[in-house]
């Protein structure tokens, strides 16, 4: 937005994989999001995509949203494994606190005016009074999202077996109870209640226990899309992003469609640097972004 | 997709205006979404936005959404009004309803597939069964939809006061009860159900009685944007394409950010051809597309 | 109400039985309805209600509802197992679908009122228009409550899994999929939006396969609690009641208070009777009451 | 439960009063329950229930419930009048905080276990991570319930047009506005979480500006029924009850089946004591008692 002194960048490379195993009662098509998505900030070194069996195959790539996904076509009953394996080097900028101030809403590029309104697991529009009550008195944006994250984190545990895949940010902030999908969707939601644009964050996390597929989110504060994770289990620099949307419907790993059932899912990263200096994924007086 | 005759293409002329009268109480940000969107199909042949006093505006053009946003700043409190005019020239396209056939999955655009989400105001996830059972044994995806309409037709009151902006599909359906903008997300919500993309389309919409803005919705079948409306208040032909997008929250005919009340609206449309011949809103053999 | 002829009455006599393992992780207290419930129509003819190891018990007999409470109080941390056992005799009357109409509000006994009243379960209140719709055109109370269970069967997929302890009758109506109790739950609320009282019934169902507790509904017409069941699994007259009341939350049959596991639970009901004649629980031209 | 010294009471009089004018579309039924609750507390020391015209009344007086119901018949279209004033002598009793300590649940009243239930406004089942993180770490129950109208009372924004008939506890604790109905239910809600028992309060309130029927609740505390106001509108020896139930469901003022329209209601309620001394309804180390 004005001239700033170069941002302060730390690079990364990991290696991360995903093998997953389908069992097929007729044909079905599904359609995986489970690469990690190429950018100016993000490159994929190498990358293999295999299924056993063969299966078609073709990959979207959206002009509009960040993601790749690959669209089998299964043809007929059996099981059929879908291995990834992938080295991505990525970079994260880091943003002193002060410069994440709210953006002016005439002065939002298009792009990101998608990311205030509610969307089907963060209705930001049940949450306005609530967000206000709690939030509404902080001057600062990025001390706003902050403050979010610290209540989420204080006032939710993290437990499987709760939350469904109906489960949104309105059963969330009550029922107090969820997975990394149900915390990204409330940090979200209330963000948006905010004013602040808002968007839903998957990816590959390192030092992730069990390992797993991540969620997380960025907020649009400064004119830079700032990564926050209220689950804080990760550091903020083990991060491989796969894809960001409005939530979790846009986001999803694996849609199938017609008669297919998940067996196995097995999910890893691992550091290629040499010394992997974690940044803690608790409130700093920086901000920290992946775009 | 393949070779097909030359479909029969209907163009009409339209003369819309917008006028919105509001009231700041102080500084705040407002964005309108009243102006038609321009495409191959439909071409603005002069329009005037003209607010009092003169603000400080600017236009955003999303490259992935139909819609075309006018920002406006009111810097202090006090009273505004928008006033919008523009003539257009648009086309619909007639396609024999035997063409309109599912699309397979793998063969979708990257930009027709958001639109098989479930979005805030039309959770498709929580209708699978409802839908399955109520349409899921017809062959036909034209014919599904054609069902969709009429079930809602024949089973949802019109009746404005009982719905509100929080009103959902998953309201509506039990509810029985809504306006146009209730109607459309129980269409778009029932077809996604089903595996049909479809979004939601906002309009100008002659002989719309009282004059007012209208909502309806696209499926996508056979490759095209097929357009229904299961209020079955205007002639389909009759309509002047403003916004498609997820649903109401994406295609908002105003957000506003602050401390803004809306105290009038006035909405006009007049064909300017000489002889208007309706395309009746109920089931037909064939579809038609303004895409 | 008026004078009629003697009614057709069929008696039966059943055994039941219930055992239940529980695992206290600490003291707590559980809460039992597991009992036939005494009455002019059921009587009890002989019962045992033990505990391994023996436990400090009492029991609860609401005057208002139709429930016995055995209140345990599990002073320790370990495993204990009830067992239930009772044989009772039981009555059915027989009366002409004709007789069973309306009952306009003002002769309303005031206990049958609260069965008006939306509950946690079945929110009548959101169903007026969709019961209205529906049903509202039927001339005579006992046609409507037929055609609703005609629906609810027809509609409703009978299948575990889907439903949790927190599904209403506002989810199962839409989603479509249930077990016995939000069978009932729908039945009871679609009654109540007619304004006719209803009300769940819990009990041991004669025939129930696999064996378990069973959930149906009375509608009350013509002055008489009549039994409905919109599962169609048994025969009418194969019910042992156990509790009437708003709806699963008044009538549950075990809560507990502290920190309880139930382990397993094993049900068993076997008729007494040389021949057992069933009463199909399909629609017919009579009603049948319990009460 | 246990030998206490005699408690201290403080003895009211009151002159209530409220008129009411509806119009019949056609012949309807009228339920009201607006006439204070004659009890050992509460004594009626004079009344008149009036309807112009004339129209055909009962009264049903329900043992388990607090409360009295009048049932009009409407026999056909026209508008009517009801005026209801009556005299009250009433007394409240006050406990020291200290012995309001939870009720072990196998000492607790058959007729106090109902409310322990979620219920329509009240889904208390869905609030027990809410209530337990809030509030669970307290030791004493009066206490608790002292915190929690201390939290509604921070977090509930007292404000009208907001809630409708159909918002419940579950609703309000996030949308944060809301009238006395709705602090009342989400009272009610989060004590019922916790294993108190709660009910819903509704009556005439001295010094409610502006004067309307009111709505408060009761705990289950020491083998009490103690009144909390959260709205802290009114003093809490300002009270006359009119009925006590799970929610609003169970005590609305007024039900009316068939079609009809309230157009006016006025209520109205004097001291007719010459030195009232108002007991303030914020935290104090005392409870109080209608009951």
């Amino acid at each position: 937005m004005v001239n700033c002194p170069p941002l302060k960048m730390t690079t990364m490379k990991f290696e991360v994989s995903a093998t997953l195993a389908y069992e097929a009662v007729g044909s079905s098509s599904l359609l995986l999001t489970i690469q990690p998505f190429p950018s100016k900030e993000q490159t994929i070194l190498s990358e293999s995509f295999l299924t056993t069996p063969a299966l078609t195959m073709q990959e979207l790539f959206s002009p509009s949203n960040e993601k790749r996904v690959k669209v089998l076509e299964v043809a007929e009953a059996g099981t059929f494994t879908i291995h990834y394996t992938g080295k991505v080097a990525n970079e994260i900028k880091e943003i002193p606190g002060e410069e994440l101030a709210d953006v002016f809403i005439p002065l939002m590029p298009a792009s990101v005016l998608p990311y205030l309104n509610p969307s089907r697991y963060c209705q930001s529009d049940k949450l306005y009074k609530f967000a206000f009550n709690k939030f509404g008195a902080m001057e600062h944006a990025f001390d706003k999202v902050n403050a979010i994250c610290d209540w989420i984190h204080r006032n939710i545990e993290y437990s499987a077996g709760f939350s469904t895949s109906q489960t949104s940010a309105f059963d969330t902030i009550t029922e107090q109870v969820g997975v990394c999908r149900d915390f990204a969707h409330l940090g979200v939601a209330l963000c948006r209640a905010l004013t602040i644009p808002a968007r839903y964050f998957s990816g590959y996390a390192y030092k992730l226990n069990p390992p797993d597929f991540h969620a997380c989110f960025e907020a649009y504060l400064g004119g830079h899309w700032i990564i926050f994770d209220a689950t804080r289990l990760v550091p903020l620099n083990g991060l491989v992003k796969v894809a960001t949307g409005l939530d979790a419907a846009e986001t999803a790993i694996a849609s199938s469609f017609g008669n297919l059932n998940l067996q196995t899912i097995e999910v890893k990263i691992t550091s290629l640097d040499a010394d992997f200096q974690p940044i803690s994924p608790t409130v700093s007086s920086h901000g920290y972004s992946y775009s």
